[in-house]
């Protein structure tokens, strides 16, 4: 009997696929593509879960006694299927390029997937999986003079405690001690600590290709973590209740405590011409409140997917022209596509006001990505080349 | 029926507790200590899982669908019990102080817990949780001057690759460009890497806190993967099935790629008198087959709960005993109630006839633990203040 349903079914959808001519179905077994690869950040000698040409991917874990295994990925959750041995297997829709987090779910239980390294976002240590990317050239690990990426504890008396950050020294750093850096403030997003430039944005690894091809001028990049006091739910609001709920606790911690700890530790150059604040997401808008308050302070501004600059801003904070020698603003196309809105007013249109206005803007548009890493990636390796001339 | 059921079940277990005069059982529910917090190493925010004052650990994982969800911690597995919201809650056996590997069942499913951090160990990426120990002072974070843990990348000409080592540098290294430092080469055990020393062992603490003592020197630690090129079970073999097998490529990243990278790259004193190697359970074996066959290179060298050096390895290599000028072997003590061999015979016997042929040897045991980083963490800190005196 099984058997011949499962003909029936193999020709009612042969049957569909030709009066369809060619449609593909997302989810139809029959349409995915075979060559299916080990994720390049899966958990040492794992080999699921697997991605393929399509950006399909396939996930699979043992669970002998479960009644339901999913995958689920892009805020969708696909069945995994049984087989004789426990062994749970299925695919995704194709997923954009670049990375994104995952889980699964196993009888209701929501956990990360055994295969996969984990990374911090959405508040958690979770899964994440790379699709491969034809510009991932730029973030690969190569053989090249490389950087540090130091994990540093240092007193803030804002907070009074013993705080966590990462910074980035480029490769010449420890070569010639008398030479001195200009520093990079760089922020995640919400959900997100200070470890998400280095782990999902390969920052370091961005910064030494470019530093190696001679495309960008060696600085240091600091990263902390902004969830000071705070914590929120997993998607940013687009506009932040209050100025100080949103980035001032953070503000306190980096102008007070984490600058004058990298000036007096690092052979930086203290002064606002050498120093640039940037961020993503929550760290975008945290970048925008915080420099708008501080023109004296920095120099050049960064937004990834986290608002822009209007030309009220300028009117209502004259400095903010006169000191800001760059301004970056970017999106994910697909952020674009279904604006939702986003600090500032709309990012293109301010964009254009402000070059009118005789503001040295940049406007870069990361191609078939959404509000995700593949997007900051790219930001950061079209700002750096930028910075500091 | 249910609930009759229940009522002969809790007066069953009554009258058994009340026949045998206050014999606790170690699963009873009555007989647990109601003073659980949250772990140490929980996720941000995470609440479960929990630790009591007897050592208990409590999960708790919410799987509304699932028929089974256990804690496997101890290599034991304890059953869940799921309340009417489908959140699922239990306890273990009391464990030792300190930081132990665990992870969860759901229906037949082998996860991390979502609730703690992540740690690499047993060939994953997995969930640990520290039991708070008497003595946990020595690897607090604290206010006091830090050194910093560097993630280094370099090219390896034996494995033709790029390989990642962690780099620990005392506080006082940027302070002072003219002063060079001693160096010790610290290596994980089986089924770890690189991470290890840094994450579970507190490595960075350990000296951070030594060093604002004054109890030891400050020297550079240098922490590279040894799994070069072969992957094993579990449970590392007591004798390893060839010198070669064991330690051999790992041998060659070593000497030939590694120590002249740190040499060429950090302030390093490069001379055998300034140069140590250690390791624990693998690594200590390592370290063991390495010096030995390289009594020039290295003159301290320590073997926590990885062998020992033998008369008979006196013997074999002469200028072992003559170049080396500090041998330090430990071992966690319920190790030496169980004991498993080992490499180079009994420890204590062979640190006692090395003493009595003139060696500086150090016998140390951590009391009350086992084969576990309790004890190398205990380990590294008595090692550390004896080096490059």
């Amino acid at each position: 009997m099984k058997r011949v349903f499962m003909k029936i079914n193999i020709v009612v959808i042969l049957l569909i696929v030709l009066i369809n001519g060619g449609f593909c179905f997302a989810q139809s077994p029959a349409t995915i593509v075979e060559d299916f690869k080990p994720s390049s950040v899966n958990q040492p000698g794992k080999e699921f879960p697997k991605v393929n040409s399509e950006g399909r991917v396939r996930a699979q874990i043992s669970a002998p006694e479960a009644h339901q295994v999913q995958l689920d990925i892009g805020a969708v959750k696909y069945d995994l299927v049984k087989d004789e041995k426990g062994i749970w297997t299925g695919e995704s829709a194709p997923q954009d390029e670049g990375f994104h987090y995952y889980q699964i779910w196993v009888d209701g239980a929501a956990v990360p997937d055994p295969g996969s390294l984990y990374f911090f976002g959405a508040g958690r240590w979770g899964s994440g999986i790379e699709i491969p990317a034809k510009d991932q050239d730029f973030y690969t690990l190569k053989n090249v003079p490389h950087g540090e990426l130091r994990d540093v504890h240092y007193f803030s008396a804002s907070t009074n405690s013993v705080r966590h950050a990462y910074i980035y020294t480029p490769p010449s750093y420890d070569k010639d001690n008398s030479k001195r850096y200009p520093v990079l403030y760089l922020q995640h997003g919400m959900g997100e600590n200070e470890t998400g430039w280095g782990n999902q944005g390969h920052a370091n690894l961005i910064m030494d290709n470019l530093i190696a091809e001679g495309k960008a001028v060696p600085f240091i990049i600091v990263m902390e973590n902004s969830s000071v006091k705070f914590e929120r739910p997993r998607e940013p609001k687009p506009v932040p209740r209050t100025r100080d709920d949103f980035a001032g606790e953070f503000k306190k911690v980096l102008l007070n405590d984490l600058i004058p700890f990298v000036e007096a530790n690092y052979r930086v150059i203290g002064d606002p011409n050498h120093r640039a604040m940037a961020g993503l997401s929550m760290g975008g808008m945290q970048t925008r409140l915080i420099t708008l308050a501080n023109p004296d302070k920095f120099s050049q501004v960064g937004m990834f997917s986290g608002g822009s600059i209007s030309m009220d801003d300028l009117t209502n904070t004259p400095d903010f022209k006169k000191n800001v020698k760059l301004l970056f603003i970017s999106y994910g196309s697909r952020e674009l596509e279904n604006p939702r809105g986003g600090s500032g007013g709309d990012p293109k249109a301010n964009t254009e006001a402000l070059k009118g206005a005789g503001m040295n803007t940049h406007f870069y548009v990361s191609p078939q990505t959404a509000h995700e890493w593949q997007s900051w990636r790219r930001a950061l390796n079209e700002f750096a080349p930028l910075l500091f001339r």
